[in-house]
């Protein structure tokens, strides 16, 4: 897809001299690759634009241009169509909006009539595409060049990302505003900007989740270049949600949902534009190992402190300090000084700019990574005196994994850093909140590659799971109130009756728990008899009291099965104690994703209960994720309550939720 | 204490000629209120500092100075605060560091010795004092006058928030470091940096609480003049309480005390300086009210959602509008703008600057607060031809309650907006980040003012308790296995049996449940007394099943009675569903933090269930905190687990822990 990002020529049809116009910033954009490329401006009233000569129509251009961007109101948004195509173009722009009602058939047809021609449309109703290498910049504004590669659902959130970046010191190495993907889509663009070879990490903008689990494959292939993987995504939340529908007509996409997807694919996911950057920042150190443990190293104990503090509550270890390290630094620094983790160099580093190389390179050999807090790469912009001492500090720092938080970032010391490769941030938010959107982004579950479906087509699910190894209690169908007493004796103790046939079952009273001999569930069958329209009872042996959870699947219309664990009962509802992956999952994953939930520590023997059968519960995860992958016909599947007991995991009941796909 | 703050004139002990030292920066910066006040710099080995004549001594001084700061090495401390007291100043500022060790008899003798003199110390081992109005600056760097008050227990933190403000362009009243607190103490400072008519807001830096409850008094006395404190804190995780142990010798403060103390105090609670800075900004724009409503208005459907998105997980409700301003709006913009909330402008403010204030003024009418969020105050800086169009435009907004957030902030618009009092922010995390903990900050619990202490001296908690309304099952002693008997069979039913004596009563044995006889009960208790060291026995009619709670209060040593309640039993261990605040109750309050916890659902009728007496819950929690506001000799007193049945709650147990305060 070359083509889109570098072509030979570039026509822009709506090139305008009015700077509140998209015609104006397109022209001006692609003027200034003029030296790489042939750049033609095309306005159907006027002979010159910006300065330089127009034409009236793409007919009228002396060559083919491989690069048409379409800026005209969406009357005449078909006519240029044709007019390109005719022209011979390969890539066509579309950023004009409101295409889907004004072109005879909407985008369908339109993406049909550009495909047929041999050509690919990016858009309509985009903001454009920019690549900093090759000097295109079709879009509003003004990008800086740099390692960041954008893919955004929404061009106003890429451009935010675009302005962020260069504040933050950085620019983008290809950005793609997908627009109302008629033909190119989300999944399409991100490859080209995953692969171009000055792209260094990437920024993905979502709306919808119609990109499903090729992000998955996108991310291993990112991850196989040295690059990662970042995601903003919208729809979890109720006024979200309310947006997203108003402008894409894509569904709202619960959040659990996006986060077993970033999980899967070890994406790392972001909620707003700045968090976006700043995580980008932290991925282009390059040498981060998956949870790096963090090392505080502050001016003073206050500035420590609450960097240590912030940094342990988003869920980054920062790891007390081995003695021998501790001695070490108690020979570096004054008897006052905080030697443990965070470090407060209590005014050495004032004292003697060499102090903070000198810290971080002791502190480092224990951590993954050093966060300087406080006053360093701010000195000689307070003091130009003390500039080559504190850029020979810098230089000294470059070889730790390091960032630094200072008070000022223009002094020329931050500059010495940031050349180096180490980010310097303006407050210690940034750094400790990307760090840990960092290392929530590892060691995701993984959905199972299934090759033989389970279960072929027996008579009902409840024999499909049972084959997977789902324990049912002991029990048995009866058709009169006598086979039921006599099904009740053979199963001993205490037993369950339930009427077969009718729904809501209990609310109906066609459930009957306690039954302790056969004479009781005889006369209890026939009393439901009497009462119910029911088809025969179900008999079974009654279950112990034990931890009840939940496990159920689902169907994303773009996902495919999530597999959800939890606790059941009242915990259920009231503490939400759920996970959710991408299913269908493998034993180890039903295990990690078991893991994560609060009830694993009731199952792992809770206040020291023995503790209940692990396997057997991850059993029954397994087997309900992969019975609803093998059952198209089916949106959900639950088993609920799954009843784990030291020795036992009995499915107590399930459901199943027809609608196919 | 207006000498600290507006001194007649300053004496600065230890100017110096070298930038990276303290008294280079303190000489610097009273040399710049050299137009207000007289400034001397005094240096022991030099005739000129910084270009101006300079003394040997304070004593050559040709007046008394009534502010002297001191910034020489400990060891010459004790004697040039002799001189500056033989000089007559008032305020004294220690700068200086390790003087505990250095002064004879410590900082207690330090500052008994200055009171003796009739002056007042700050610090020592403080980073200095500010005021904006009235030039004074003996601190490093530079900082801006604005309406904002600090006051710090780290310099370095309180610098930090000074540089961050800058950056968000405002600055400082008054900054006052308070280091060591010798003599002036936190509540001290805060006073005189409250009531300056210059402060607008208050930005506190706590590492310890030894301020106590007086930060409820002082935040009460802001409100009547109309302002707000903001506190950060450290002390609630494991890695900062290592910092500020190290740093300060305070104890680390828990978290939960810190969030109880400022729910009490109406105090807004931040996480890092920058939170601090724009939490400022949004308590400097007046006039929102407790809980604002917040809508979105965006220029695209991606940067509303995000923004909604962030907003509601922050806790901030985004309302839906009526359909009457959602037809209004409808009229103002384009088919394919999004007119519910967030309100996606869809391209119709890019056409249109004017459109940017209709549309807020429209939706202020159903909301507290307006963002802004997209293009609006970045369209001169990018075309400067739309300057005019955009300046007016900002004009048009400054009468709507609004926050904006700009993908630039330094256009002419972004600057109109500023000088009239609508912040601009750079990014979307900003404003939203402070209006949450704005939201945070209201509807706090009050600790009740107790005027008739309770219980007198009866014979124990138990009867107390009692006698403030908390039900005990029946039951009673009895000295032998016959009296225990009796005592089973005049109760009826199925008692509980206990021995009395013996700590740990369960795990030896000493409690036996579900008793239905006085044989068994007699039985039970001689094969008690035969096995165990007891003074008797407890017998007591057994509850039913019901909803088990944990009240508990404990004894902070700067709080005064913290009172907890939350899940009892398995949820209390597992999901740390606990409500904490400063104690003791009154019912109101105690009530209201019931409804804090998840426990309150299930108490509220759960499922269907019959609602429990939440009065009866309630009084059991005034009563807990009470009893042990009244006994100075209990740390802790603890019903675990009150039992919360339809129709009666019973404390089962009863917990207390002495050690006296």
């Amino acid at each position: 897809m070359n083509g889109l990002f570098d072509p030979r020529s570039v026509a822009v049809v709506g090139a305008s001299d009015d700077p509140a116009k998209w015609g104006y910033w397109l022209a001006k954009g692609a003027l200034r690759g003029a030296a790489r490329r042939e750049v033609y401006l095309v306005n159907g009233r006027a002979d010159r634009v910006q300065g330089r000569r127009s034409h009236r129509r793409l007919a009228d251009l002396p060559e083919s241009p491989e690069l048409v961007a379409i800026v005209t109101p969406p009357a005449s948004f078909a006519a240029v169509v044709e007019d390109a195509l005719a022209a011979d173009a390969r890539y066509l722009v579309g950023i004009t909006a409101g295409v889907d009602r004004a072109y005879p058939g909407g985008h369908a047809v339109l993406a049909a009539r550009v495909r047929a021609a041999g050509a690919r449309l990016l858009g309509p109703t985009c903001m454009g595409v920019y690549d900093g290498a090759a000097g295109l910049a079709l879009t509003w504004g003004s990008l800086t060049p740099g390692p960041i590669g954008v893919v955004s659902q929404s061009g106003s959130v890429g451009l935010e990302i675009g302005y962020l970046a260069t504040r933050a010191g950085l620019g983008l190495s290809r950005f793609v505003s997908v627009g109302a993907q008629a033909d190119l889509t989300t999944a399409d663009l991100l490859d080209p900007v995953i692969t171009a070879p000055h792209t260094r990490v990437v920024i993905v903008y979502l709306e919808d989740l119609s990109l499903g689990r090729s992000l998955i494959t996108l991310a291993d292939q990112a991850r196989a270049l040295g690059k990662r993987i970042i995601l903003l995504a919208v729809g979890g939340s109720a006024a979200g949600g309310r947006a997203v529908d108003s402008h894409t007509g894509a569904l709202a996409t619960p959040d659990t949902a996006v986060d077993a997807l970033c999980d899967a694919a070890g994406v790392i996911r972001v909620h707003t534009p700045a968090q976006a950057v700043h995580a980008a920042r932290i991925c282009l150190t390059g040498a981060l190992p998956a949870r790096p443990r963090l090392a505080v190293v502050a001016d003073s104990g206050g500035q420590g402190a609450l960097a240590a503090e912030f940094a342990e509550r988003a869920g980054i270890e920062v790891p007390a300090l081995t003695p021998g390290t501790v001695e070490t630094l108690a020979r570096l620094l004054p008897e006052d000084a905080g030697l443990s983790n965070p470090i407060d160099l209590a005014g050495a580093g004032e004292a003697d700019l060499r102090i903070y190389p000198r810290v971080a390179q002791v502190v480092a050999t224990e951590v993954d990574v050093v966060l300087l807090t406080g006053y360093f790469g701010a000195y000689a912009a307070d003091s130009p005196a003390l500039r080559d001492a504190e850029e020979a500090a810098a230089r000294e720092l470059l070889g730790v994994p390091c960032l630094v938080h200072a008070m000022r970032t223009d002094g020329p010391a931050a500059d010495v850093l940031r050349d180096g490769g180490v980010p310097v941030f303006d407050r210690v938010d940034d750094p400790i909140g990307a760090l840990a959107a960092y290392c929530r982004a590892d060691d995701g579950i993984r959905p199972e590659q299934i090759h033989s479906p389970p279960g072929g087509e027996p008579a009902d699910l409840r024999s499909i799971l049972a084959a997977e190894g789902v324990v049912f209690p002991d029990g048995g169908f009866a058709a009169t109130p006598e086979e039921a007493a006599a099904l009740a004796a053979g199963l001993g103790g205490t037993v369950v009756l339930k009427a077969v046939g009718p729904a809501h079952k209990t609310e109906v009273g066609g459930v009957v728990l306690g039954l302790t001999s056969a004479q009781a569930v005889q006369a209890g069958a026939a009393e439901m008899a009497g009462r119910l329209d029911l088809d025969g009872f179900w008999v079974e042996r009654q279950a112990a009291s034990g931890i009840e959870l939940i496990v159920g699947a689902r169907r994303d219309r773009h996902l495919g099965v999530l597999v959800t664990v939890g606790s059941g009962g009242v915990l259920a509802e009231l503490v939400a104690d759920t996970a959710t992956a991408l299913g269908p999952l493998d034993h180890a994953g039903a295990l990690r994703l078991l893991g994560r939930t609060k009830a694993a520590r009731l199952l792992d023997g809770w206040r020291g209960a023995p503790p209940c059968d692990l396997d057997s519960v991850a059993r029954a995860v397994v087997a309900v994720g992969r019975v609803l992958a093998a059952r198209p016909d089916l949106t959900e599947l639950e088993v609920n309550p799954l009843l784990a007991r030291p020795g036992e995991t009995l499915a107590l009941d399930l459901l199943a939720t027809l609608g196919g796909r």
